[in-house]
């Protein structure tokens, strides 16, 4: 294909597939229709450029305040597991840090973010009935009910640590209030929080993944994407390790444990014979 | 373990590594020793806080503004391999988001990103000469005189398709000059393409991801994490497409597409017998 | 810590975890309690390790033919989208296999696979009320009753294409019943079949995931672990699909097909005001 | 696409690609030109298939034991990180198996297995030479010449822990005499061996990435995909553990150990001021 040409393109035969998020020919690259070179770099930040991109719609400056706070509340916890895997992983293959970086991405599974995309879908779903003219507390009602009645938790709410408030929580929510950011969601998730306490008797409070859901929710991010969004987070937490991993290497220790963990008493009886 | 206790952690049984990365007890939670409630949610941009993680050291207002060019300048060019890649398997394992991701992230290898990685070389290589008494210009003659030798591309110049000048790259020098960031860097740099036209007798232009390697070495990212910054650009872009195809699939067309591909005509005559 | 010292390893710090899987030392490698060297190599099939390794136990060669037909039923069918997944991200980072290979596990998921691990999960519960005496013909009723009345498909039956019936689940069946290997399974499968033409009143037939399903219950493999047994033998499959890219890329003629999807009209109109 | 029809598909417009791995109609499934189920499905094992399938060749019986002894000696090696790395993944997304395999395979890098590709490509080096007439010797010389005069190590050769000989080499070259398959690539691969002890005046033993590179050259597999091989086999190794992360995790304990590593003290003294 001639990229300078000026013939259509449309009528080649191919895929006859299109999209809406990038352009691009000889002389112009475009993102949701904006002039990269002339209007987006240099003159946006990465935050907005994200929600830019993701949602095509370019964002208020008080969005791009609340879904920073977002981003950095979800950076890094230390040492987990993901970060874990990553390192090993870079350690293994030096050569392919994409690689490194797809394994620690990989532990951004439901156990971890799934109460967040969980919350997202709760709050949608209120969102859904009070758009057809419910009451946000009537919605909120029934859908914890829903969610008791069937043994299950209430995703956004509880803590193991922090009984008294999630730091993190009680901070984005205060961004988001300060910058008159998702009003109406960080409403439902008090509507659901009433909920659940005049339903199960007990006021829990709302967890850090309870806030940023609502928030990403009121910019506009589906909920099926927000484990994504915290996914993009995260890299900058895992490059910080691999960086950290190339400086002061964990691997050789952690391959020592493990080592210990498949070793072979010199002294082991010989298996049973029953199936040998 | 118990992590309300005020017992000292460090001396039972354990793995005996440690992390400057990040901290936290029950009462805080630290990221490279800032308070990520009280000092970093709402007060710091994504990208200032990347900056921070990776490098464990807070960044000027000027430099995160560089940065962010790089990553804007990086974030989507259209409907690329990796992006497809990240669609079809969002479309095949809808419920585990995190692999699409890790699907787009494996392609951000040798090929694509290879050459801002390799510049980024080149100019540290330059900067350790004249960290030691070398003049830049020697030091860039060196360099080149042994790419070309070697009978390699000097890596960070020349463009297939913008051969009077990438308009993302001079638009990112501008960027960094204004903001007087990687000024050594981009000197080097510049110093590199000078001594490509004496040696080899033509002028050619910087690209995008050499001039995106100058800036990140400048702020201090090692070459060895360029490609991963791409990558944590890129995690953006294919959030976007991801969104798309929820909404737009493109999956179906392209199966459809492939299944020509192996399509066993009816009339296909059988296997010769030489191997049956 | 030194690999050829007689001290004991267990009571140095560590981790404190163990696995029954593998187990070395400096003289002895072994491999679920066997010799690697002196019983394994050379003496077992891939296949057989393969069970061995997963399940502990040595499987009978009947047992070891039956698994032999579920592998090779499921190595590879043509161009598939985790085909071109693994062919982009090859063309990409040549240098790194494993993340072309990755990628195209990454598209092993739910939509493709998850029917395999749905009729595992279903024959599974059929296989616990047997076992405490409820007659199977009675617990497949009960199970196709639930499946139905919660408006869901049976996983299993019906396919797409071969509605006279598939021929791999034929061929697979047929393949179990000569061996006598899952004679259980494959018959809580018939009394599936026979519960839901009760129910619904038509006869589906068997498909090939539904058949493989019950030869891996049968064989000793949990269900949640099918769909990991089917990508172990689609990673044959992939193989190829890198080894020809290797030779006849397809790479090329995707990227142009899908610059084309991106392309940037000459004459585009300038994007509205409103969000300038 | 109507699959059909008994209309010549290859002229609808499509991306123009094809493939020779496998092909199917609504009546038959071809893997390499063979019928999936007349053919292959209950007569040909697993390891068979995947050499049909890479190759595009049967291959000979004798063939099939050579690399089921190679796949064999790769499958797992106790507690490797890469197992780690699947167990962690598995534990943080048990919803999405493909992922944790993924993250497993893309421990299977350079570090691990760079070896077994260098071997694979020093001796297909030696057999090009070979193929126009230098004699094997002197070839091996040549090329050992070189490694050692760039200061590199000769790969396949050589292993820290079993200096006396590697046990799993010795046998996989015993089983591939016995086989009377790869004859030509070990005898280049004991050419080698004697043209470093010649060189370097030490006998180096060959390790088991060596020998499984020679078998696996000599059956048809190109260098570049022995990395591919080793993955396939390994994929059984991270399915074990998976399996036994499912009954026996260790996922909390690793975890729990993480959490050290990162754990603040109560009494940590506020950072120093200077970049606060």
């Amino acid at each position: 294909m001639s990229e300078t040409g000026s013939e259509p393109v449309r009528h080649r035969p191919g895929l006859g597939i299109s999209t809406n998020v990038g352009h691009a020919n000889a002389q112009r690259i475009e993102l949701r229709r904006y002039d990269l070179v002339d209007e987006l770099i240099g003159h946006t930040s990465y935050t907005e450029t994200l929600l830019l991109t993701v949602t095509g719609r370019r964002p208020s400056g008080a969005q791009v305040r609340a879904v920073d706070a977002v981003l950095v509340s979800l950076v890094d916890h230390g040492m987990q597991p993901s970060a874990l895997a990553a390192r090993l992983t870079y350690s293994a293959a030096p050569d392919a840090l994409q690689g490194a970086l797809a394994a620690g991405v990989l532990g951004a599974g439901s156990s971890l973010l799934g109460s967040m995309e969980q919350t997202g879908k709760l709050l949608a779903g209120i969102g859904a009935e009070v758009g057809v003219g419910t009451d946000a507390r009537v919605a909120a009602e029934r859908a914890v009910g829903r969610i008791l009645d069937g043994g299950r938790r209430v995703p956004g709410f509880g803590h193991g640590l922090h009984r008294g408030g999630d730091p993190r929580a009680i901070r984005l929510l205060q961004v988001a209030t300060e910058l008159d950011v998702a009003a109406e969601e960080t409403g439902w998730l008090a509507a659901v929080g009433a909920a659940i306490e005049r339903r199960a008797g007990r006021r829990l409070v709302v967890n850090a993944t309870g806030a940023a859901a609502a928030i990403l929710l009121g910019v506009g991010i589906p909920w099926n994407l927000h484990r994504g969004m915290a996914i993009v987070s995260r890299t900058a937490g895992l490059l910080a390790h691999i960086n950290e991993e190339l400086e002061q290497p964990i691997a050789p220790q952690v391959r020592n444990a493990l080592r210990e963990a498949s070793w072979l008493p010199e002294d082991r009886a010989p298996r049973g014979g029953s199936d040998a």
